[in-house]
């Protein structure tokens, strides 16, 4: 064990964790999985696997530790936003539907991997990842409907409804890359497929939520 | 094995067949999962598990049964709305978009079983699932949405990307139960929640497509 970790240790390297999450994002994105197997995430990230028990554990370590990575940057973009005072009500949302749009296309596995890790995780584990990236949004979604609700902006809509509205359209698209592949013979996770879906769900939110 | 087939045959009764499809259809929506144990399915159904052998070959067989009586059942529905041609392209909209929110409170796991399914099967096997339950499901929306732009009711709205919106709405609100759990202590799959999220969708997407 402690032999195993010297061992590991003298693999580490600058970057290399980072490198791993990086990896195991590209193979569950390319791959359309919320899994990965250790031997190809050693293959592909040219790191020892050995380096995974040293830096997270297990397997369930590091997909928690890719969810935190990837929730974390979306948690403070959200709340950045919010910070911005000078900024009105409905160019933060559109601005927010555009960017979630770019986050479901980059980690297209991410509701996947969030739904899973709470499900397999015990209670203490749930609660935190609700604590502290499910919470947040929320209440960033009631701030940002609720302002512009007050401003006569928006119509009247539940900001927690909304949330499962806006990130399910995000969502959907991507991870139903395999349907459209064998529906239409088009890969989703183009830019250019991405471009169109973003003007097309910002118009339609938009359209939905402001009020006339 | 054809000592198997004569042993699972005498088991068989009258709907034993639907009874086994609605026990996995019911774990999968409590449990939050798209899998089941055939030793659960037995115990459940009150089935002995060599009737899945005889009617599906295998597990592989039975997700298929149950993807196949789910989306069959939706697809006639979108077709039998489609051919109501005294109703208007925002009527039936409305209705559509209703009964998408009941369909995914039934079975909040369509989605991912549809993926699953896509994705682990053989191409002939996926593109069979494309053919059957996707194309006409696009069809019909190119339909509805085209007839609606047509007569100046709906905006231009692109109505392969619509239906990624919409079904994503639908979808991701009921597959979030667990998350909703441990945020607000509060399940999703509640009639009253189902009611309030159907009115929320109805208006939230009418509003987003209707022409002003």
């Amino acid at each position: 064990m402690d032999a195993d970790v010297d061992r590991a240790e003298s693999l580490a390297a600058p970057g290399a964790r980072d490198l791993l999450l990086q990896t195991a994002s590209t193979i569950m994105r390319e791959g359309d999985v919320v899994d990965i197997s250790l031997s190809e995430l050693s293959l592909r990230s040219g790191l020892n696997s050995a380096l995974v028990k040293y830096y997270f554990g297990n397997k369930a370590g590091l997909l928690k530790a890719l969810l935190d990575r990837d929730m974390d940057a979306i948690v403070k973009s959200v709340e950045a936003l919010l910070a911005k005072d000078e900024m009105s009500p409905e160019a933060k949302l559109r601005r927010h539907i555009s960017k979630s749009i770019d986050t479901y296309y980059d980690y297209p596995y991410l509701n996947r991997l969030l739904m899973r890790l709470v499900r397999d995780s015990d209670e203490a584990e749930a609660k935190r990842i609700a604590d502290q990236y499910l919470l947040p949004l929320h209440r960033a979604y009631e701030r940002f409907i609720g302002d512009g609700v007050e401003a006569g902006t928006f119509r009247p809509i539940n900001p927690r409804l909304f949330y499962f509205t806006l990130t399910g359209a995000a969502d959907r698209f991507f991870s139903a890359r395999l349907v459209l592949k064998h529906c239409f013979d088009q890969d989703t996770l183009t830019e250019e497929l991405r471009n169109s879906y973003r003007e097309h769900t910002v118009d339609f939110v938009m359209a939905g939520i402001l009020a006339h």
